[in-house]
């Protein structure tokens, strides 16, 4: 990737992801969503002006049960875009490759995300700004 | 930890550090400064509103050279703060253990910053605002 907008002029950092053996641990104060297609339970909280989304594995396939194993805590960025198709695009030529095609998250009330990946820059969450 | 302000509540996010291979491999135009003591080169560029730090190991017993073995990309966060020891002490109350002493940094004109670990929440730079 040659510049600073992989994913076009108007994506904003969202969060950050880090990988928790389990959410409670952290904070028991937090509202914590379940997403059984990703096999995962998450939370969101506030570090000073940066958010953080708590990713707990959930059962032994879970795609992040590995990085915990590893001792990986923070799993990728996210950020958030005006519209996924679009973004996905402008990544690929910045060297991100589609790895999770647009799909609704019910951490997100619905909103689409998908997945792209950089073998320099590493795993990126695509949040789009509106619901459909 | 059980607020979301860790390190007092001026701190700001700063940056994220991403372990990489080789700078040079992800961008060739970063001014690149190398930390001996860290046994690191670092370079900064800018993704969308994320600052991101990339960390190059230097040398086989580079403290970075494990994660990137390991696959982890993501490293650590960074956040800034008015004055260091108030932050570590801050941090400490948070669960955040001091794991290296405030020192100035090459990469940052030799501003200081300290290190700091929790279980939970993993590995975090603190950086002093000021140059002292």
């Amino acid at each position: 990737m040659n510049d600073g907008s992989p994913f076009g002029s108007d994506a904003k950092l969202h969060h950050v992801g880090m990988v928790v053996p389990s959410i409670a641990s952290v904070r028991r104060d937090l509202e914590v969503s379940e997403d059984p297609t990703q096999r995962v339970r998450v939370a969101f909280f506030q570090m000073h002006d940066l958010t953080v989304e708590l990713v707990e594995p959930v059962g032994e396939n879970s795609p992040v049960r590995r990085s915990l194993e590893r001792g990986n805590k923070l799993l990728h960025t996210c950020f958030e875009v005006p519209e996924l198709e679009s973004a996905i695009e402008s990544g690929r030529r910045a060297g991100f490759q589609l790895i999770r095609k647009p799909t609704p998250a019910t951490a997100f009330g619905g909103r689409r995300i998908a997945w792209v990946f950089s073998q320099a820059l590493g795993l990126v969450e695509l949040l789009e700004h509106f619901i459909r």
